[in-house]
C-alpha cells in the first residue's frame, strides 16, 4: 500500500488520483463538523463552493439548512456557521444540510477524480482508516492519498498533523506500507505531539485565527480523537454514511 | 522579522517574493555543489534551465565548464556531473561553470522576484543565515522566503530539513520571529532529527534515489552543517560569493 499526502487539494490532479482511495481533511473545522452532522443524524450534506449555490438549494426546498463561512464567521441568511458545536442532534437529525467553506468544500470537490473519497478528521480517523483498509483490499487498491484542504494557498499545520495521525494508524494495521516524503514528514510530526497537539498548534496560523475570533471550543473539539463512530463517504456530490 | 517556507520552487511568485530575501534550498545537491564549487575558488556559477543553453555558452567560450544532472546523472558531453565531490579545487578553481539540473537551477530562476536571492545547505547555513540577518537589518528588509526547490513535482524531506535548520538560527538570532506554518512543522522536524538527519532521510524519496545510483558519499557531504565559510549570492543571472 502506497501513501501519499498532499498540503493543500490544489496539488492534486485527476492523473495522481484516479487510481487511489482519498481521505479529504479540513481539520478546522469543515470535515470535522460534516463528520459531527451526519454522527448527530444529518440525512446528507451537499457541499457546495459558493453561497448563491446554496441559497438556491434553499429556494427548491425550504426544509434544508444553510452552514458554513466566510473568514471563519456565519454567512449572512444562513442557519448555521461552521462551528461543530452549531450541529447538535436537535438541529440536524433528519435534515439535508447544504455546506459552503473557503477550503473544505472546494477540496472534497478536488479530490472527486478518486475512486472513493472520505471526510478525514482526528474525531473519526481509526473508525474511517481501518474501513478504508478494509475496503481497499476487498477492492485491490494499492493507492491511499490524503489530501489536506490547505488554508487560502498555504500548507495548514493542523491538516498535517491529522494526517500524521493516518499515516500511524496505517503504520500500525499494515506490514509493509509505503509513504512519500510528505506523509513521513507528517507521521514525525504528528508523533513528537501527539500527546498534546495544542503545544504545536498554539504557534500556527489558522488555530490562531480561530481563537482569536472566539472559537476556542471547536479548537479543542475538533483535536480530541475517535469519539465518534460514524465513517463518512463523498459520493455523487453528497456526503453520507457509509 | 517574518519566515516563510515554501515546498517547491513552483508554489513563489512574483507577488510572494518581492518585498523578500529569498534563500533557495536544493540540499540534494545543486545548491551544496555551487556553494561547494564557489568555496572552491569557481569564479561564478551560470545556472541555466536547459542542456542546449548550456553547450551554447561553452561554444562561445570553450574555458567554460558545464556541469549538471538529468535523472541524477551526468549529462552526455559535459564536464562535470552534479556531485559537490567533483568540483575540488584543482577542478574549478578560477574557472567559470554553467550548471543545469532538474530543480535547483529552476528553482534559483523561479527565485529572481525577490529583492536578494542567497543558496541555502547545510555547509554554509549559519553563515548565510548570519549574513542575511544582517543585510536584512540595513536594509530594512521584514520577510524572509525559504524557498526549497523540491523533486520533481513534490514536498521534499531533506530540502524541508534544511530550511528548519535555517528557521532554527533565526529563532536564535532573533528575539522576535513570526514563522508560518511550513516554517514551523520544518523546524520541528529539523529539531527531532538534527543530530542524525539520516534516521529520518533513509525513509525518504530522493535520499535513497541517490543512494541506489551510488552518491552516498554525497549524502554525507550534503548533511555536514557549517563547514563552509563563504555565502553565495544569486544576482543578475549568475551565482557568485558575496
Amino acid at each position: 500500500m502506497k501513501v501519499m499526502t498532499f498540503s493543500h487539494y490544489k496539488e492534486v490532479t485527476e492523473e495522481i488520483l484516479k487510481d487511489s482511495y482519498a481521505i479529504v481533511i479540513d481539520l478546522l473545522r469543515a470535515t470535522s463538523t460534516m463528520i459531527w452532522a451526519i454522527s448527530n443524524g444529518a440525512n446528507v450534506i451537499i457541499p457546495v463552493e459558493n453561497i448563491l449555490e446554496a441559497k438556491l438549494f434553499k429556494k427548491l426546498n425550504e426544509s434544508v439548512l444553510l452552514g458554513g463561512e466566510r473568514g471563519g464567521l456565519k454567512i449572512e441568511g444562513f442557519d448555521l456557521d461552521n462551528s461543530p458545536l452549531s450541529y447538535k442532534k436537535e438541529v440536524v437529525f433528519g435534515k439535508a444540510i447544504v455546506m459552503t467553506t473557503t477550503n473544505g468544500t472546494r477540496a472534497l470537490k478536488k479530490a472527486s477524480f478518486a475512486k472513493r473519497i472520505f471526510l478525514g478528521s482526528f474525531i473519526n480517523a481509526k473508525k474511517t482508516a481501518e474501513y478504508i483498509l478494509k475496503e481497499a483490499l476487498k477492492d485491490d487498491m494499492q493507492k491511499i492519498a490524503i489530501v489536506c484542504a490547505g488554508t487560502e494557498k498555504k500548507f495548514t499545520l493542523e491538516d498535517i498533523l491529522c494526517a500524521g495521525y493516518f499515516a500511524d494508524i496505517f503504520k500500525t494495521c499494515l506490514e509493509k506500507i509505503e509513504v512519500d516524503d510528505l506523509s513521513l514528514a507528517s507521521y514525525e510530526l504528528y508523533k513528537k505531539f501527539e500527546n498534546d497537539p495544542h503545544e504545536i498548534l498554539k504557534y500556527s496560523y489558522h488555530y490562531n485565527h480561530l481563537k482569536k475570533l472566539g472559537f476556542e471550543a471547536d479548537l479543542e473539539f475538533c483535536l480530541k480523537k475517535d469519539f465518534v463512530d460514524c465513517v463518512c463517504e463523498y459520493k455523487n456530490l453528497v456526503v453520507e454514511k457509509v
